[in-house]
């Protein structure tokens, strides 16, 4: 096999041009004589990497001067604990929006260090919807709102972002819709997002945290866990991920010569586009469980109506060169995932495979 | 320059065999037509990445059953708090060996979290040797005994290693030289490391951990960083850092093929001996710092006679393709990082620079 299209939902595709760019200087990074693996993190040659993914990331989203940037590790995963660690101050509880499985880990580990108001889920009806804002039960005292922009696995997107209220920061997990379609940071506290899905490899998080925000931790906090000693450190508390780094500068390089994010975000509507249009299409053949205004661009979560032919599509699919199509193992059914990487080609050869499939077994 | 030696401290040179084939299957992992970066952490072939690394790991150190190799991120720095809040346990405090910059982290970070008893430091003889165990002032109540066996800055190496007292587990941070040298893991409780010097890129650390000390972990510990939910999960508690992960399996698969840790060990003895033993003959135009005895086979320390001459030999070594030979910005002078993946011939190129440099300034 020499050529699939990987839907994979995180780690993810990456573009081609990056990965042959990674590829043609594995050994010798512009002339130094290295890898970028083999470079010191505080040497000229890095430091001129990070600066530059740094700058690149600023310039695609925008990112108000008095926003870090911050090059992390451990995942949403780690988030989930440094967020509540870090931004609790001196309030006693923070606001949640339960909207499916990354809500509920987050709100699990926040509930270890604060009292958690859910103030909103949607898990009535399974997580197929993002509950409208004017219902949601809003604590004025909250020392944050948080809230998963895109749930990877249910395949929910908010299609609108939440207003600020009053001084209490949103804070947004952007893990897998990040970089996807254009927003006003300035209207968050911070975004966190690990990068195994539109920035790179696994084993990097970005945090985007506002200035004034860095002061609020716990005293007892790990030290590798506090934003302000990542801040003044500018990454370099200890040594960074260096690689994944690398990988996702050459990242949002290809995404400022692709036209930068709403570029993109023009082509991921098109790409979902094409994929709901097909199950709408297939006269219930295909259906999508999410309702149509949250349906997810980057996640595209569909059932077959007879679901014992779902090991005969992904069979199918894996032979026609589209893999990693089964859905996720806690909701079962199939994904697409679709992310910035994603050709429309590959969209398109999954869209043939699934008319192809249906015709067949209609 | 297409060709340099690279004495960096981490990260550091890597096996040119090893680049070579991550170059070779960058766009494609094995007909896969994936590159490993895309692949889901959870799919069958990055699970015989993993498992195949675990394996060649064990392998090599003869890593017995009862103990776990845990694939983690973070570094060192990470381990600094996850040690105390995974193992203080009833205890109330801890015992520390002090022999430079690393254990005086590791330190400053476990009072955050226990009583810190420092067994011993060298620090009145600024950290140039290892105190002899005998003297020692070990308390027998402590949660375990936590020492570095090599300081990567001050170039200073345990030349053995301390006994277990009772049901005292040792704790080492062994970042810099693991799997340098053949040691006994049964001895030990708990080792870690940072990837970076012998293992592969940063972002990720190893810890290898009797199963017995899984339990002891403090009840407020972030879920992440638990060793329990680690070892539960198999490192797949969330998203691993992939890339890393197969890159450190590849130094692995290339030093079983180098004769494994035995035949590693007589290489790092012999070029360590090459370069003291040119610091040793050049008359006191170099000398190293650190006492005979503890002199470190991976980092090797030395300063000019002449401090002025510095800049001259960092821009000539450079100029000669040898690179990164500054000492830590902590201590001046000048490091050259030796470790499994610096061959033989870079070690010669620099005794050679180092003999020609003093007899024109000598």
């Amino acid at each position: 096999m020499s050529k699939v299209y990987n839907f994979s939902a995180g780690p993810a595709v990456l573009p081609h041009e990056v990965l042959l760019e990674a590829q043609g200087e594995m050994l010798d990074w512009h002339g130094s004589g290295m890898s970028v693996m083999e470079m010191s993190h505080r040497g000229k040659e890095f430091m001129e990497i990070i600066h530059q993914a740094e700058q690149d990331l600023r310039s695609l989203m925008n990112i108000p001067s008095n926003y870090r940037v911050l090059f992390l590790q451990g995942g949403a995963s780690m988030q989930f604990s440094m967020v509540p660690l870090n931004l609790l101050g001196d309030r006693a509880s923070v606001d949640v929006v339960n909207t499916g499985h990354w809500s509920k880990l987050a709100i699990k580990e926040a509930r270890r260090y604060a009292g958690v108001n859910v103030v909103a889920s949607s898990e009535d009806r399974n997580f197929t919807y993002v509950p409208a804002s004017e219902t949601w039960q809003r604590d004025p005292q909250a020392a944050y709102l948080h809230f998963t922009s895109n749930e990877t696995i249910g395949g929910v997107q908010f299609s609108t972002f939440p207003e600020p209220e009053g001084e209490i920061p949103l804070v947004c997990d952007m893990s897998s819709d990040f970089l996807s379609r254009e927003i006003d940071v300035s209207r968050f506290g911070l975004i966190y997002a690990g990068a195994q899905k539109n920035i790179g490899p696994s084993g990097l998080t970005l945090v985007i945290v506002r200035e004034d925000l860095l002061d609020r931790a716990q005293p007892q906090i790990p030290t590798m866990m506090s934003y302000r000693v990542h801040a003044d450190a500018d990454s370099m508390y200890n040594t960074p991920a260096t690689y994944p780094i690398y990988i996702a500068g050459l990242v949002f390089k290809w995404l400022k010569a692709q036209g930068g994010v709403r570029a993109m975000e023009a082509r991921n509507e098109e790409k979902a586009g094409l994929l709901y249009h097909a199950i709408e299409q297939s006269g219930g053949f295909y259906h999508c469980p999410v309702e149509v205004a949250f349906r997810s661009r980057m996640n595209v979560v569909f059932r077959l109506r007879d679901e014992s032919l779902e090991e005969a599509f992904v069979a199918g699919a894996r032979a026609a060169g589209l893999v990693q199509l089964k859905g996720h193992r806690a909701v079962g059914g199939m994904r697409a995932s679709i992310y910035n990487a994603m050709p429309l080609e590959g969209v398109k050869a999954l869209v043939s495979y699934m008319l192809e499939f249906a015709r067949q077994h209609g």
